[in-house]
């Protein structure tokens, strides 16, 4: 199994004609979250022909207009697209101030259920969880209460052995049982350990997404090897005094996080508009942290246990 | 002389991948007037490549998101650029809210004076007037308050005639007085008539603005000869009954408002998702009025008296 995330948006403050302002959207076991939703998000959603009625849960990390201002836009379209399913939005708790103002002055009464989860910024704290997937908000370090979002796949069940199931005539009403990792006792009372009747599952895969932050030596404490860890590299190491006044990271701080968090692989992004080439991003990090991908707006990432690959959705 | 509109979005309501919402661009006496905001305006303005710190007046039609939301994102881009100019806003006042409240709760004190001027829809009013330019709103039939805008060139000042300038010795402190249409009375008391000193102005261009709005019969009281005319044609009348329900015009009805208004040409737009191919809005309104444009994004078109020209900005 695998994830796909999709790069709406890679850049920082003001779009430009290349980067839109950032968003991300992940399938995660055929769930589709989108994070952070900067202006233009929905013709980007467009471009990339999602199917974005899908999107039934909205992360915000902070209220910079880079990171918001798509959000009218995309509730109103879902809106006179005649919307029935709950849309549900994760953010800091003037978000709410803000939609409500936005829908009074335009005259607009949604006609579907939205409902709004506050986040807060003071600890790690579960805010999403269904079946197969949990979500967490954790706290970053940036000039306006922010934070990041880790998605999480549960445990998956064990895989059982077919022949397992012949040899020994197990019965169709034990299997889940099984699968969930208990032993299993013969109609004759034999005992046969869960290990001999099946072999381990599937990694749980995991996104964990560090939007606007000054580097946060403390995110160990919130993250542990995450399959890719999305960090913001707002700047390179020749503008550090840079990163650090206006609360932001370097490519290189970016790198020692991933390094500190035991991330599998590290997503760079959130490119300021000084830089033109991002490459330089990449040899920034990687003499500290190997397995480093830059985001670029419209790039399509699938990610397993073993493996990043990426697709440019612009062809 | 001439005036240049450049469409940045020509699409209503939702956003498609080929058409951006409401946004358009006039360059009148070297002047740069926004009209109306859609979300994605800034990044057209740049696609565009347009200088648009430039940009010290800005029009809002109605509170319908695709006429708007591109505002915070375009008012914040130019706090980041660190602009110093006055920015001054014309809108229905409940927009003033909503701008004070995305200020408020994305933490952002602008570091340039936005000064905001409310709008109504009751009568035609003059909002603005430098030595130039005069600009009118006026109002429109749709199912929220609207206006539209009328940009009027003033008249321009008469062109001497060089020649008569030595025939007659004129001096250079009495040349003013005969290009604003005075009569000139020699040192030895001779009056020259002004007709006989200059020629005629170059006539005075406009630009009628008609943003979302039903049949409106009693747009002929507010808008005179406009050089061109922009109106909505949301719909074909095949909809007709689908124009009228939701306060739209169909191209039939924006080409008979072009002929009650005597507009020398005619700017249709804000199409519906339903049409693909923009073309049939042509089709129905040339049997009613001859000269027809069709807006589309980044189509820049250059007015003068005698002739309109486009040019793709995307090429």
């Amino acid at each position: 199994m695998n994830y796909n995330l999709t790069v709406l948006g890679c850049g920082s403050a003001t779009p430009t004609s290349k980067r839109n302002p950032t968003a991300q959207l992940l399938k995660m076991q055929e769930r589709f979250f989108l994070i952070d939703c900067g202006e233009g998000t929905q013709q980007q959603l467009r471009i990339a022909k999602t199917k974005f009625s899908r999107i039934n849960h909205i992360f915000i990390s902070h209220l910079h207009g880079d990171h918001f201002f798509g959000l009218p836009g995309l509730i109103s379209s879902f809106h006179l697209l005649n919307r029935t399913t709950p849309l549900n939005i994760y953010g800091p708790p003037e978000l709410k101030t803000w939609l409500d103002t936005t829908f009074k002055v335009s005259n607009t009464k949604l006609v579907y259920p939205l409902h709004f989860h506050p986040t807060q910024n003071k600890e790690k704290s579960l805010i999403f969880e269904d079946k197969k997937v949990e979500i967490y908000s954790f706290p970053l370090k940036h000039s306006i209460a922010t934070t990041g979002f880790l998605f999480q796949e549960k445990e998956k069940e064990r895989n059982i052995i077919k022949e397992k199931i012949t040899e020994y005539g197990i019965e169709v009403c034990d299997i889940q049982n099984i699968k969930n990792g208990k032993d299993w006792i013969s109609p004759k009372g034999k005992h046969i350990n869960n290990r001999e009747l099946t072999t381990d599952p599937k990694p749980s895969l995991s996104y964990a997404y560090c939007s606007d932050t000054a580097y946060l030596k403390s995110l160990k404490e919130n993250l542990d090897s995450p399959t890719l860890l999305y960090h913001e590299s707002t700047f390179l190491k020749d503008d550090e005094k840079r990163a650090t006044k206006t609360k932001h990271s370097t490519s290189e701080q970016a790198a020692i996080i991933a390094k500190d968090v035991k991330a599998k692989s590290l997503l760079l992004g959130h490119y300021s508009v000084r830089y033109d080439d991002k490459e330089v991003f990449k040899e920034e990090a990687s003499p500290i942290f190997k397995s480093v991908f830059l985001a670029e707006d419209l790039l399509e990432f699938k990610v397993s246990h073993n493996s990043i690959t990426s697709r440019d959705l612009n062809k």
